[in-house]
């Protein structure tokens, strides 16, 4: 496959604890698995290594999703496929970013689990300090979550496993010619 | 030369109006004519996405320079040739990058034009403001530079021509295997 790689860029967006991370290290491993170049640019990663100093207002997140948007677009125009998973809150710097990279290459993945679910799971106690004012400017609590009207993949993680969610932007990948699939794969 | 790419950095590093940007260009349109990748990281760049708002202090120039490096870091690991050309005026911070994008992929190029000479050139008529005080924190001026002790390759500007600057790296990169020689490139 390292012959004819594609460069593409997974654009996760879902509110915290949605499970974006969890579902692209499952996507990371699997494609490096079939022997594709992956980098990851985790929301955490980006803001310490790119973005420190940055807050939460709507012009530091812009700044945020606009360097990762700029670092993406460096990678997959090289062939690189690339995964980001910040939050982008943002229809508006969604679409910037698609604009920049390119929309045959851009494919938004919103992981839609809804804010009753993200804050039941609550799996790093971030709502119960957005709620009680510890933290300010949270995403879905105290600041705005624009979802995507027509991401490229949409997925329910309420009610499937992390694994059938990969599975699903593995066919996404497959369907649409940034993949072999595995069948080919395996002939060739 | 596509199926057997290499991952480098070319890490230019000089005064204001050494010659770093003019060099690398030349490096840069001579590597698309093999049909190399390659990626610039200009300093002017960077700054506008990347480095929005940072000043050139000590801390500011370093988070500056570790952007660079990180992201130069993740394209040369990907196989991508990547040339930065920003002052870099701290060898420690140099070092830093050197470290994390690997001593075999590292190249570092000291444009090593001097004071007097970029002074007397003052292109962008900075080093006037900078003398008048207009312009605080210039490189050379009234801000350190420490040239590198042992860099890859030596350019002396005064003297020879950007073309022969260029000449002088791509008999580094052939010489030490980043390039196949254009010779056995117009035989294979």
């Amino acid at each position: 496959m390292s012959n004819n790689q594609k460069g593409f860029v997974l654009w996760f967006t879902g509110l915290s604890g949605a499970g974006k991370t969890t579902i692209a290290d499952i996507v990371e491993a699997r494609l490096k698995d079939r022997g594709s170049k992956i980098e990851v640019l985790d929301g955490d990663v980006v803001r310490t290594n790119l973005s420190k100093g940055l807050g939460f207002s709507r012009e530091d997140r812009d700044t945020n999703i606009a360097r990762i948007a700029f670092v993406a677009n460096l990678l997959a125009r090289n062939e690189v496929p690339v995964i980001t998973a910040a939050i982008s809150p943002y229809a508006e710097t969604r679409d910037a970013a698609r604009d920049l990279i390119g929309d045959e290459k851009f494919i938004e993945i919103h992981v839609a689990t809804s804010l009753e679910e993200c804050e039941a799971r609550d799996t790093k106690g971030l709502y119960a300090k957005a709620r009680s004012g510890e933290i300010k400017e949270f995403t879905g609590i105290s600041d705005p979550y624009e979802a995507p009207t027509s991401p490229e993949i949409t997925i329910q993680t309420e009610g499937s496993t992390p694994d059938e969610s990969a599975d699903q932007i593995f066919e996404y990948l497959e369907a649409n010619g940034f993949l072999a699939s595995e069948l080919e794969g395996a002939v060739a």
